[in-house]
């Protein structure tokens, strides 16, 4: 049966109207503006626990962090698996925040689908056919990032790998891709956010943290992303952005964090009343 | 003498307090947003001095609309020339409008002096070192924008040609890159305003209607430049975009223009409390 | 022990000489051009012996072809699998040629360790690091495609999972980059062989028919990759192109590939000649 | 009479045979390989006498050298102008060779009218319209390069325009684009050069020099672009690189070079034969 008839599962010909679902008790999709955020990687009980309890105090939706780490050399910090998953779940007992987490491979997507309410798929595995399958086989939403050199067509279909299995709650998300560009890490391509909206049913999140950089720089690009009409953002925040054991310095420390998020929340109303003026 | 001494004039070492100037009774950096908008190319008086007077009338900072078009064709229309730039002295008279255009070479760049206010030098001419020096020995401030294949630095030394001649008002533009991307023309590099804010005390500027392609996504860009803590936007606006003689498809129609300058002053009064918190 | 301790495995300060070994009797590495060809899917028993007979005539080395197809669309053609497998074995009985092939996930790894050759990684799984490492564990030689977006020295880093799981025989191979150039589909990057010459003492092939796309053009690509001194090509043959299930305009016929190898043999031999002088 | 009508002038449609004409006794285009060397920038009499005559006692056929540089900073060296034009039309006198040098702006383009015998369009110019219809009007072969971030399409527009005004003989030359990629700094796009010989009937040259930056690379990717068909090289050759006043990295030595032009002729006479094979 692996034929193409008709329109894509994903495209907006196959569903008019936009993929709206909750995770616990946070709507995503359908209009607001959704707000994820955690460290790079958990690294301790008392760092998770008090992450969580200040985002929650903030008014963030949804706690990311990760326990599976996909890294680039053999030699860096992989993440505490396992052990970070139950840590993310003590978490989200103490604050009610739904966790979103990385899969890496076929064992670890098990073990968020036991811990976690949301499984990211990142970047390097957007093409990781077998695991975007097993994922569509799963019964929890999928957080999947666009590759770094991924065409946003490609990007939808990876997710219709997603859906084909039977699974329809896919968050599409921009992280940045791969340019000639030197002054950040990778380029955010906000512009495809409109470009998704036109094209899928399903909503596109922005996360600004690995491409920029820069926590200050983090920001901006936050309420570019709010503004562009994203679904929602997915941020690092660190307790002690300068003893991270990764990826400390594109980490939000708690006081920046938290005026962001006021900030983000007038944008996001602001551009709800330009989306419909748009219409 | 060619030697750099130094720091360069274009950083924050030569100069920490950002570049302000006035245009008319606009001011340009130091805080505010300004919108800058008109056709893509001058067409005709009827055409020049209604979109000038409902663009006042809105609340638009800066009249653009060009007289000399670089073409990558040989066969395309290359503009009104002298008479497009009388036209868009008319139209300035008629609305109090500053008028930005763009020079192609030295003789148009002399009679830009004697009729615009601001002078753009377009992206295709980011490293005609000659023009740029001619540029840097008149009295207009340029609009420089950025090649579509620069980095930052790049477009850093090509407004250094221009200040090392002697003059000090220059405004940085992005207008996208190209990259792999296919959903759009060009990519639109947003996160290089905060970067730039960083290097130089120059004022950046974005201008989504070229990236962009399509009306309504230049809006969502628009908003993102706006919250990304840009200087200004440049927009394409044509009184009925179906019959433009170039680039119809970007430019917007009058009303979706009119609700996106309330948005952009919107979320400009948000963006400017955002700076003073995260300073 | 996830410690980067002294030099990488995969780098010339770990290891000065060549990596070179034998496949079956073909020496890789060391000096000589290795020719690799075959189908880009093996379709049916007659198509891939009669192939595999062709290029055995025609002086080729390695017998590819591909059984398991990473495929961006999940309606697509994914290949034969285990019986793919299967006849590429028989075509490797009937001609003596090893045969390299694509696994894409750990069931098809095992499944390729018991059939083929060399097993392929493709573009795609370049940072799968779960599918790496059980390569590492592995102990078939390991071709590994770049990805379409990857660093010369994130490339590196993939091969560095294998070697450090205890396989020391990677073959790395150029197949095009993603860029904004529109004349073929990936940009071939042909100077990356003498950058990888100097980092590494692992061989390096270039792949360049899904790059050029066209089959005349894949012609003068292998010819180039040849003179900058590849380790080998692998390049698509079909014996009756315009039939192919998958990527037919970009495979060979069997007439043009005969002159091919014979020119690639003598731009070889001159190509060794220069590297002794360049030493 | 801005118009398009029927085939670009550049295209195979408007002319099937290859462009072919010579400078002084070179003949360009039609088949053979055309060797163009010489220094980055004149620097004195003494350098430039003394390369051009390396480079007749070893073969080359054409001498390059920069009387006018276009700089990116404002501070670097520009090159000696005019007298580097005179030093060069004595280095032809002493030698037979015709000079190819780059012109900037309208002025030094006639200059170099008077001077030399090929007119060099540098990248960063080539969508710079009034120098290329400039260039049009006049006599000389007009040698274009190709912007680092333009598409193949855009370069043979710029190459109409010249066309346009009358002057049919143009040179096209790969110098390598900006991409993502690090290990080198710019990629160079050798399948430019087949995808160009089916568009056009211009010739095109590969200049691997800049793009590779070191030369030893330089070597392989001359000898590449050999194989590749191109209808010639031009590389950068200084009797001593480790002085040189600009680029002394890239540039190669004189033994080196000599080696290299007789690969390069084995390399083009193999080519040669494979093209006729290919029709």
């Amino acid at each position: 049966v692996a034929v193409e008839r008709g329109a894509r599962l994903a495209s907006r010909d196959a569903r008019a109207e936009d993929t709206s679902f909750t995770v616990g008790t946070v709507r995503i999709g359908g209009g607001g503006l959704v707000v994820c955020a955690g460290p790079c990687a958990v690294e301790s009980e008392e760092q998770i626990l008090s992450v969580a309890r200040f985002l929650r105090g903030v008014g963030a939706d949804l706690l990311r962090g990760g326990a599976y780490k996909p890294r680039t050399s053999p030699y860096s910090f992989r993440g505490l698996g396992r052990e970070g998953l139950l840590l993310l779940a003590r978490a989200r007992e103490a604050t009610g925040l739904p966790v979103v987490t990385e899969a890496i491979d076929e064992e670890s997507l098990e073990l968020c689908e036991q811990h976690a309410d949301v499984v990211q798929i990142g970047a390097r595995n957007m093409q990781n056919f077998a695991l975007l399958r097993r994922a569509g086989r799963g019964k929890l939403p999928v957080f999947l990032k666009r590759g770094m050199s991924a065409t946003l067509d490609e990007l939808l279909l990876s997710a219709e790998h997603v859906l084909n299995e039977g699974n329809p709650r896919v968050i599409l998300c921009e992280r940045g891709i791969r340019t000639f560009s030197t002054h950040s890490r990778y380029t955010l391509d906000l512009s495809v956010v409109p470009a998704a909206q036109e094209a899928t049913h399903l909503p596109i999140f922005v996360d600004p943290s690995h491409a920029t950089g820069k926590s200050r720089r983090v920001a901006s690009m936050a309420l570019a992303a709010a503004a562009a009409g994203a679904a929602g953002v997915m941020l690092e925040v660190h307790p002690r952005p300068g003893e991270a054991m990764s990826d400390g310095s594109q980490a939000m420390a708690p006081a920046a964090f938290a005026s962001l998020v006021s900030e983000l929340r007038a944008i996001a109303s602001i551009r709800t009343t330009a989306t419909e003026t748009l219409r």
